[in-house]
Protein backbone atom coordinates (compact mmCIF):
# COMPACT_ATOMS: atom_id res chain seq x y z
CA UNK A 1 0.00 0.00 0.00
CA UNK A 2 1.22 3.52 -0.81
CA UNK A 3 0.99 6.12 2.24
CA UNK A 4 0.00 9.20 1.39
CA UNK A 5 0.44 11.86 3.84
CA UNK A 6 -2.87 13.74 4.29
CA UNK A 7 -4.24 16.60 6.14
CA UNK A 8 -3.52 16.47 10.03
CA UNK A 9 -6.65 15.27 11.47
CA UNK A 10 -7.82 12.97 14.72
CA UNK A 11 -10.13 11.69 12.55
CA UNK A 12 -11.69 7.83 14.19
CA UNK A 13 -13.73 5.43 12.68
CA UNK A 14 -16.72 4.53 13.75
CA UNK A 15 -17.14 7.26 16.18
CA UNK A 16 -20.30 7.40 19.01
CA UNK A 17 -22.96 10.34 18.43
CA UNK A 18 -24.54 10.88 21.90
CA UNK A 19 -26.82 14.00 22.92
CA UNK A 20 -24.71 15.58 25.91
CA UNK A 21 -27.78 17.13 27.89
CA UNK A 22 -27.22 19.96 30.78
CA UNK A 23 -29.29 22.35 32.52
CA UNK A 24 -28.95 25.63 31.53
CA UNK A 25 -30.29 28.14 33.83
CA UNK A 26 -32.35 25.76 35.09
CA UNK A 27 -33.50 24.43 31.59
CA UNK A 28 -32.89 21.25 29.77
CA UNK A 29 -30.23 21.63 26.55
CA UNK A 30 -28.87 19.23 24.76
CA UNK A 31 -26.31 19.44 22.07
CA UNK A 32 -24.78 16.25 19.43
CA UNK A 33 -21.22 15.62 20.40
CA UNK A 34 -19.05 12.56 18.78
CA UNK A 35 -15.66 13.63 20.69
CA UNK A 36 -16.76 11.49 23.86
CA UNK A 37 -14.95 8.11 25.37
CA UNK A 38 -14.84 5.64 28.33
CA UNK A 39 -11.62 6.51 30.28
CA UNK A 40 -11.98 3.92 33.33
CA UNK A 41 -14.30 1.12 34.12
CA UNK A 42 -13.56 1.38 38.40
CA UNK A 43 -15.08 3.80 38.86
CA UNK A 44 -17.01 3.98 35.29
CA UNK A 45 -15.27 7.29 33.95
CA UNK A 46 -16.79 9.02 31.10
CA UNK A 47 -14.92 12.06 28.89
CA UNK A 48 -16.41 14.34 26.96
CA UNK A 49 -14.45 17.68 24.97
CA UNK A 50 -17.45 20.24 24.35
CA UNK A 51 -15.79 23.70 22.64
CA UNK A 52 -15.99 26.46 25.58
CA UNK A 53 -18.17 29.04 23.75
CA UNK A 54 -20.52 26.37 23.42
CA UNK A 55 -24.35 27.15 25.87
CA UNK A 56 -24.22 23.48 27.22
CA UNK A 57 -21.06 23.96 28.87
CA UNK A 58 -22.17 26.71 30.89
CA UNK A 59 -24.72 24.27 32.30
CA UNK A 60 -22.17 21.75 33.13
CA UNK A 61 -20.07 24.38 34.94
CA UNK A 62 -23.40 25.51 36.96
CA UNK A 63 -24.52 22.14 38.01
CA UNK A 64 -21.41 20.28 37.98
CA UNK A 65 -23.12 17.31 36.37
CA UNK A 66 -24.01 16.38 32.65
CA UNK A 67 -25.86 13.44 31.22
CA UNK A 68 -24.76 11.21 27.99
CA UNK A 69 -28.13 9.83 26.10
CA UNK A 70 -27.36 7.52 23.24
CA UNK A 71 -29.71 8.28 20.23
CA UNK A 72 -31.74 5.44 18.19
CA UNK A 73 -32.72 6.68 14.40
CA UNK A 74 -36.27 7.21 16.13
CA UNK A 75 -34.95 10.74 17.29
CA UNK A 76 -32.19 11.56 14.69
CA UNK A 77 -34.22 14.47 13.40
CA UNK A 78 -34.19 15.71 17.14
CA UNK A 79 -30.31 15.26 17.32
CA UNK A 80 -29.86 16.70 14.35
CA UNK A 81 -31.85 19.60 15.12
CA UNK A 82 -30.12 19.92 18.47
CA UNK A 83 -26.72 19.93 16.26
CA UNK A 84 -28.02 22.99 13.63
CA UNK A 85 -29.52 25.36 16.35
CA UNK A 86 -27.04 26.73 19.53
CA UNK A 87 -29.55 27.14 23.16
CA UNK A 88 -28.19 30.56 23.17
CA UNK A 89 -30.87 31.15 20.17
CA UNK A 90 -33.16 28.91 20.62
CA UNK A 91 -35.04 27.23 23.86
CA UNK A 92 -34.38 23.15 23.31
CA UNK A 93 -36.09 22.56 26.36
CA UNK A 94 -38.83 21.08 24.46
CA UNK A 95 -37.41 19.01 22.12
CA UNK A 96 -37.49 15.92 24.15
CA UNK A 97 -39.43 14.71 27.00
CA UNK A 98 -36.89 14.51 30.03
CA UNK A 99 -36.78 12.97 33.24
CA UNK A 100 -33.91 13.32 36.08
CA UNK A 101 -32.48 10.56 38.11
CA UNK A 102 -30.49 11.09 41.45
CA UNK A 103 -28.49 14.28 40.67
CA UNK A 104 -31.36 16.03 40.16
CA UNK A 105 -30.04 18.53 37.96
CA UNK A 106 -28.58 16.01 35.19
CA UNK A 107 -31.14 16.41 31.90
CA UNK A 108 -32.00 12.67 30.22
CA UNK A 109 -33.71 12.05 27.11
CA UNK A 110 -36.93 9.54 27.85
CA UNK A 111 -36.97 8.42 24.07
CA UNK A 112 -33.25 7.81 23.87
CA UNK A 113 -32.37 3.91 24.44
CA UNK A 114 -29.34 4.50 26.55
CA UNK A 115 -28.97 7.44 29.32
CA UNK A 116 -26.06 7.99 31.82
CA UNK A 117 -26.14 10.20 34.41
CA UNK A 118 -22.51 11.69 35.66
CA UNK A 119 -20.99 13.82 37.81
CA UNK A 120 -18.06 15.89 37.31
CA UNK A 121 -14.81 14.85 38.46
CA UNK A 122 -12.65 16.54 36.55
CA UNK A 123 -12.56 19.79 34.18
CA UNK A 124 -9.57 20.27 31.78
CA UNK A 125 -9.59 23.51 29.64
CA UNK A 126 -7.53 22.30 26.27
CA UNK A 127 -6.32 25.69 25.80
CA UNK A 128 -4.04 25.20 28.74
CA UNK A 129 -2.34 22.12 26.79
CA UNK A 130 -2.38 24.28 23.12
CA UNK A 131 -1.62 28.06 24.34
CA UNK A 132 -4.26 28.86 21.70
CA UNK A 133 -6.70 31.53 22.96
CA UNK A 134 -9.71 29.06 22.64
CA UNK A 135 -10.76 25.55 22.80
CA UNK A 136 -12.68 22.53 24.18
CA UNK A 137 -12.68 21.85 27.73
CA UNK A 138 -12.99 18.16 28.79
CA UNK A 139 -15.35 16.84 31.49
CA UNK A 140 -14.37 13.67 32.93
CA UNK A 141 -17.33 12.32 34.71
CA UNK A 142 -18.24 9.38 36.88
CA UNK A 143 -21.46 7.11 35.17
CA UNK A 144 -23.51 7.64 38.69
CA UNK A 145 -26.52 5.99 37.17
CA UNK A 146 -27.12 4.31 33.61
CA UNK A 147 -30.71 3.81 32.82
CA UNK A 148 -32.09 1.94 29.57
CA UNK A 149 -35.28 1.00 27.59
CA UNK A 150 -36.15 -2.80 28.33
CA UNK A 151 -36.53 -3.82 24.80
CA UNK A 152 -32.51 -2.42 23.94
CA UNK A 153 -31.09 -5.12 26.64
CA UNK A 154 -29.98 -8.77 26.26
CA UNK A 155 -29.46 -9.94 29.83
CA UNK A 156 -29.77 -7.07 31.31
CA UNK A 157 -26.84 -4.77 28.87
CA UNK A 158 -27.55 -2.84 26.05
CA UNK A 159 -27.71 -5.01 22.80
CA UNK A 160 -25.86 -2.51 20.15
CA UNK A 161 -27.78 -4.61 17.50
CA UNK A 162 -31.18 -3.33 19.04
CA UNK A 163 -30.03 0.09 19.61
CA UNK A 164 -30.75 1.59 16.23
CA UNK A 165 -27.99 4.31 16.94
CA UNK A 166 -25.60 5.56 14.58
CA UNK A 167 -22.10 6.93 13.67
CA UNK A 168 -20.90 10.25 12.44
CA UNK A 169 -18.87 10.69 9.43
CA UNK A 170 -18.24 13.07 6.29
CA UNK A 171 -21.87 14.98 7.44
CA UNK A 172 -23.35 11.58 6.81
CA UNK A 173 -25.25 9.44 9.90
CA UNK A 174 -24.69 6.11 9.46
CA UNK A 175 -25.99 2.41 10.41
CA UNK A 176 -24.23 0.15 12.38
CA UNK A 177 -23.87 -2.78 10.37
CA UNK A 178 -23.63 -7.05 10.56
CA UNK A 179 -21.45 -8.60 13.16
CA UNK A 180 -17.83 -9.35 11.09
CA UNK A 181 -16.07 -11.77 13.94
CA UNK A 182 -15.77 -12.83 17.60
CA UNK A 183 -13.44 -11.23 19.00
CA UNK A 184 -10.73 -12.66 21.74
CA UNK A 185 -11.55 -15.93 18.98
CA UNK A 186 -10.69 -14.25 15.65
CA UNK A 187 -7.48 -13.14 16.74
CA UNK A 188 -6.47 -17.59 17.69
CA UNK A 189 -6.57 -17.75 14.00
CA UNK A 190 -3.96 -15.05 13.47
CA UNK A 191 -1.22 -16.38 11.45
CA UNK A 192 2.06 -14.17 10.09
CA UNK A 193 2.07 -13.50 6.47
CA UNK B 1 -40.61 3.73 27.37
CA UNK B 2 -40.22 2.46 30.93
CA UNK B 3 -36.35 3.15 32.08
CA UNK B 4 -35.05 0.07 33.88
CA UNK B 5 -31.71 1.37 36.43
CA UNK B 6 -28.78 -0.65 34.63
CA UNK B 7 -25.93 -1.78 36.09
CA UNK B 8 -23.25 1.47 36.12
CA UNK B 9 -21.10 1.79 33.02
CA UNK B 10 -19.52 3.71 31.00
CA UNK B 11 -21.30 2.54 27.61
CA UNK B 12 -20.42 3.99 24.37
CA UNK B 13 -22.12 2.73 20.47
CA UNK B 14 -20.45 2.36 18.55
CA UNK B 15 -17.48 2.84 19.69
CA UNK B 16 -13.83 3.00 17.64
CA UNK B 17 -11.24 0.13 17.41
CA UNK B 18 -7.68 1.04 17.05
CA UNK B 19 -4.18 -0.10 17.56
CA UNK B 20 -2.51 1.91 19.08
CA UNK B 21 1.82 1.55 18.60
CA UNK B 22 4.43 2.09 20.74
CA UNK B 23 8.25 0.76 20.30
CA UNK B 24 8.76 -0.89 23.80
CA UNK B 25 12.78 -1.40 24.73
CA UNK B 26 13.08 -0.34 20.89
CA UNK B 27 11.09 -3.16 19.45
CA UNK B 28 6.91 -2.34 17.74
CA UNK B 29 4.47 -3.31 20.16
CA UNK B 30 0.38 -2.97 19.41
CA UNK B 31 -2.52 -2.82 21.46
CA UNK B 32 -6.35 -2.53 20.43
CA UNK B 33 -8.35 0.01 22.11
CA UNK B 34 -11.50 1.16 22.36
CA UNK B 35 -11.00 4.57 24.60
CA UNK B 36 -10.13 6.59 22.50
CA UNK B 37 -11.44 10.43 21.44
CA UNK B 38 -10.47 12.90 19.58
CA UNK B 39 -10.80 16.43 21.85
CA UNK B 40 -9.27 19.10 19.63
CA UNK B 41 -9.48 20.45 16.46
CA UNK B 42 -6.98 23.16 16.39
CA UNK B 43 -4.16 21.70 17.09
CA UNK B 44 -5.57 18.06 16.48
CA UNK B 45 -5.42 16.30 19.75
CA UNK B 46 -6.58 12.78 20.35
CA UNK B 47 -7.06 11.02 23.72
CA UNK B 48 -6.84 7.44 24.71
CA UNK B 49 -6.43 5.58 27.67
CA UNK B 50 -4.60 2.62 28.67
CA UNK B 51 -4.64 0.26 31.62
CA UNK B 52 -1.26 1.38 33.32
CA UNK B 53 0.34 -2.50 33.67
CA UNK B 54 -0.18 -2.72 29.87
CA UNK B 55 2.70 -2.98 28.22
CA UNK B 56 2.11 -0.41 25.48
CA UNK B 57 2.15 2.20 28.30
CA UNK B 58 5.71 1.71 29.24
CA UNK B 59 6.09 2.68 25.61
CA UNK B 60 4.33 5.78 24.98
CA UNK B 61 6.06 6.66 28.30
CA UNK B 62 9.54 5.78 27.42
CA UNK B 63 9.24 7.59 23.92
CA UNK B 64 6.47 10.33 24.75
CA UNK B 65 4.89 9.67 21.15
CA UNK B 66 2.65 6.81 20.00
CA UNK B 67 0.29 5.75 16.80
CA UNK B 68 -3.24 5.32 16.49
CA UNK B 69 -3.60 2.91 13.36
CA UNK B 70 -7.66 2.38 12.43
CA UNK B 71 -7.53 -1.47 11.29
CA UNK B 72 -9.84 -2.52 8.20
CA UNK B 73 -11.58 -6.11 8.01
CA UNK B 74 -8.06 -7.46 6.10
CA UNK B 75 -5.99 -6.91 9.44
CA UNK B 76 -8.94 -8.54 11.80
CA UNK B 77 -7.47 -11.26 12.98
CA UNK B 78 -4.22 -9.51 13.55
CA UNK B 79 -5.92 -6.91 15.29
CA UNK B 80 -7.53 -9.08 17.92
CA UNK B 81 -4.36 -11.46 18.40
CA UNK B 82 -2.74 -8.27 19.75
CA UNK B 83 -5.85 -7.65 22.30
CA UNK B 84 -5.46 -12.11 23.58
CA UNK B 85 -1.43 -11.94 23.65
CA UNK B 86 0.07 -9.11 26.05
CA UNK B 87 3.65 -7.70 24.76
CA UNK B 88 4.98 -9.20 28.22
CA UNK B 89 4.46 -12.92 27.30
CA UNK B 90 5.04 -13.00 23.03
CA UNK B 91 6.95 -10.23 20.77
CA UNK B 92 4.64 -8.22 18.37
CA UNK B 93 6.85 -6.94 16.18
CA UNK B 94 6.34 -9.37 13.60
CA UNK B 95 3.09 -9.47 12.99
CA UNK B 96 2.46 -6.63 11.46
CA UNK B 97 4.24 -4.63 8.61
CA UNK B 98 5.57 -1.46 10.06
CA UNK B 99 6.68 2.20 9.28
CA UNK B 100 8.06 4.90 11.16
CA UNK B 101 7.16 8.67 10.40
CA UNK B 102 8.93 12.17 11.31
CA UNK B 103 8.96 11.29 15.31
CA UNK B 104 11.06 8.52 14.47
CA UNK B 105 9.53 6.36 17.27
CA UNK B 106 6.31 6.32 16.68
CA UNK B 107 5.60 2.99 14.95
CA UNK B 108 2.73 2.70 12.04
CA UNK B 109 1.01 -0.20 10.64
CA UNK B 110 1.89 -0.31 7.03
CA UNK B 111 -1.74 -2.70 5.99
CA UNK B 112 -3.88 -0.87 8.55
CA UNK B 113 -5.84 1.95 6.22
CA UNK B 114 -5.02 4.88 8.44
CA UNK B 115 -2.66 5.79 10.86
CA UNK B 116 -1.93 8.98 13.34
CA UNK B 117 1.62 9.90 14.30
CA UNK B 118 1.03 11.37 18.10
CA UNK B 119 3.19 13.21 20.23
CA UNK B 120 2.21 13.13 24.38
CA UNK B 121 1.12 16.42 25.17
CA UNK B 122 -0.65 15.37 28.63
CA UNK B 123 -0.34 11.87 30.42
CA UNK B 124 -3.05 11.70 33.40
CA UNK B 125 -2.75 8.79 36.11
CA UNK B 126 -6.62 8.05 36.85
CA UNK B 127 -6.06 7.04 39.88
CA UNK B 128 -5.10 10.53 40.79
CA UNK B 129 -8.64 11.64 40.65
CA UNK B 130 -10.38 8.56 41.69
CA UNK B 131 -8.62 7.55 45.02
CA UNK B 132 -8.07 3.57 43.64
CA UNK B 133 -4.99 1.71 43.84
CA UNK B 134 -4.87 0.91 40.37
CA UNK B 135 -6.15 2.29 36.98
CA UNK B 136 -5.96 3.85 33.29
CA UNK B 137 -3.61 6.63 32.16
CA UNK B 138 -4.97 8.91 29.95
CA UNK B 139 -2.54 9.93 27.10
CA UNK B 140 -3.61 13.51 25.43
CA UNK B 141 -1.48 13.68 22.15
CA UNK B 142 -1.17 16.15 19.24
CA UNK B 143 -1.49 14.30 15.99
CA UNK B 144 1.57 15.79 13.90
CA UNK B 145 0.87 13.87 10.51
CA UNK B 146 -1.93 11.72 9.25
CA UNK B 147 -1.22 9.06 6.67
CA UNK B 148 -3.81 7.35 4.77
CA UNK B 149 -3.71 3.96 1.16
CA UNK B 150 -4.92 5.83 -1.67
CA UNK B 151 -7.69 3.79 -2.25
CA UNK B 152 -9.82 4.69 1.21
CA UNK B 153 -9.58 8.52 0.36
CA UNK B 154 -12.26 10.44 -1.26
CA UNK B 155 -11.20 14.22 -2.24
CA UNK B 156 -8.64 13.72 0.03
CA UNK B 157 -10.29 12.74 3.33
CA UNK B 158 -10.57 9.09 4.61
CA UNK B 159 -13.97 7.86 3.77
CA UNK B 160 -15.93 5.69 6.30
CA UNK B 161 -17.37 3.63 3.29
CA UNK B 162 -14.35 2.40 2.17
CA UNK B 163 -12.19 2.25 5.37
CA UNK B 164 -14.00 -1.37 6.04
CA UNK B 165 -13.26 -1.13 9.51
CA UNK B 166 -15.50 -2.30 12.36
CA UNK B 167 -16.77 -1.47 16.15
CA UNK B 168 -16.38 -3.55 19.53
CA UNK B 169 -19.21 -4.86 21.38
CA UNK B 170 -20.70 -7.62 23.30
CA UNK B 171 -17.30 -9.61 22.79
CA UNK B 172 -17.93 -9.03 18.91
CA UNK B 173 -16.95 -6.76 16.33
CA UNK B 174 -19.51 -5.16 13.65
CA UNK B 175 -19.18 -3.71 10.29
CA UNK B 176 -20.05 -0.26 9.77
CA UNK B 177 -23.90 -0.34 7.75
CA UNK B 178 -25.25 1.68 5.47
CA UNK B 179 -26.57 5.92 5.35
CA UNK B 180 -29.09 6.18 7.22
CA UNK B 181 -29.22 10.33 7.22
CA UNK B 182 -27.95 13.74 5.85
CA UNK B 183 -26.37 15.33 9.27
CA UNK B 184 -26.81 19.20 9.30
CA UNK B 185 -30.23 18.70 6.69
CA UNK B 186 -32.36 16.05 8.57
CA UNK B 187 -32.47 18.31 11.54
CA UNK B 188 -34.44 20.57 9.63
CA UNK B 189 -37.28 18.60 9.29
CA UNK B 190 -37.38 18.45 13.04
CA UNK B 191 -40.76 18.86 14.57
CA UNK B 192 -41.73 18.86 17.90
CA UNK B 193 -44.51 15.66 18.49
Amino acid sequence: MTKNKIKSSSYLFPRPVVLIGANVNGKPNFEPLAYVSSVEDKPPLISIASYETHFTNIGIKQNGVFSVNTPSEEIIAGTDYCGIVSGKEADKSEVFDVFYGELKTAPMISKAPLNLECKVIKTLAIKELTGFEEGHELFIGEVVNAYAGEEYLTEGEPDISKLKTFTYSMKQYWKVGERVAKAWEIGKKYKKD
